[in-house]
């Protein structure tokens, strides 16, 4: 099963080989690890090296240990549907996820010329950045950056801060319905930054999504540019 | 611009240089490389260096080499729509590639659990299935497996010869409109044989798009698992 002269250290082979079962369904969602000494046995190493290699697996997102509990194996690939009416949080939670988030940007600029082109600005006209990522059950899934016409926004953190999700924040602004107006979707290798804010090697695709929310005069409200892991996600398109 | 110490090949250096240009529009789709003299004077190389780097980028499928007129960037990303009506040729032809393809398997078999799944048909019934590799002015873009429900479908090799597109050939069996019903998008590096088939790097992701077609009464009739370049397309989401 592991091969000690294969130039790969035994961690990380014995990663791989939990990986594959992972991925296969062998070990399935909310399932917990074979323990410590079971796992040293079966691959013939020390406590150490099993350690090592069920870091890897959490560094990936793929398994959660539990303190006193053990180590269980993530609830699965994340099924997202895109719909017009596409809600991250909601999403997330119809399929029993706990969505979260942590904030790493909140800056006004003028608009670079490819987010003006997509909310229908002028040029340099200001808009609100903000880079955030994501998460389901505690894994980052998505790093985004999204941008929202400043002039329609005033004290926008603060609101934000205020209300648990974006639908909530938008409301205070009167906008109590909005629509998914685009969504593109492109998948390439991750830089270092994104795999790293993503916990994800370095050695697998992320998708791009591309996205702008209109109101329900058509206006666009946001656009943003999100990169999802692909090891943790499949899009479910709803064509209406 | 190239690093003679860097451990990488020369060909392969100068190859990313001009894959790079590509990417960010400085070479733009349809527009002529510089001569190879030109590329020989610029990097300080040989022809035959040269040739190597315009070969690999050939085999990407990024340019395309034209007897006696010399060397063009390809027209770029192939943005492909998916909506309730998608059909192959006409999204290409909307952009103005030539669409084409080549058959590499066409067998009759009991169907996979996850294909009669997606069927709606009882576990082992027969199915035909086709793979094939689908071209956007001779470059692949798509390679497929593609499922029907052999009851109904009797000679579908016969008449798919005989008809120019899917949609043509399942008109002969009275389905003179189909609908997508489901569609799924994954992302992943591809295996070597998908990689070769693709003319592809190992080492830049595909796209898996699993999709259900059904007739007018919601009944399948095809399902499809296809691997597409993630270097070569962009999906539209078109929610309606």
């Amino acid at each position: 099963m592991v091969d000690r002269n294969s130039g790969s250290a035994l961690w990380h082979q014995i990663g791989e080989v939990l990986a594959a079962e992972i991925a296969a369904g062998t070990l399935a969602g909310g399932e917990r690890l074979p323990t410590e000494p079971q796992l040293m046995e079966r691959f013939g190493v020390s406590r150490f090296t099993v350690r090592q290699a069920l870091g890897h697996l959490e560094a990936r997102g793929l398994v959660r240990a539990e303190q006193g509990r053990g180590t269980f194996v993530h609830k699965g690939m994340l099924d997202y549907t895109l719909s017009k009416k596409t809600r991250f949080s909601r999403n997330l939670m119809e399929q029993g996820f706990e969505p979260g988030g942590e904030l790493l940007i909140h800056e006004i600029i003028p608009a670079p010329a490819r987010v003006a082109l997509r909310l229908g600005l002028p040029d340099g006209a200001l808009v609100i950045h903000r880079r955030g990522v994501m998460t389901a059950d505690g894994v980052p899934v998505e790093l985004g950056d999204t941008f929202y016409p400043a002039d329609r926004f005033p004290d926008f953190d603060m609101v934000r801060l205020e209300h648990p999700t974006i639908t909530a924040s938008l409301a205070t602004y009167g906008i109590t319905d909005y629509d998914r107006q685009s969504t593109e979707i492109e998948a390439r290798m991750p830089n270092a930054e994104e795999a790293r804010l993503l916990r994800q090697p370095k050695s697998l695709p992320i998708f791009v999504v591309l996205k702008v929310d209109a109101d329900k005069d058509g206006r666009p409200i946001a656009y943003a540019e999100s990169f999802w892991s692909a090891e943790r996600v499949t899009f479910k398109v709803d064509l209406g």
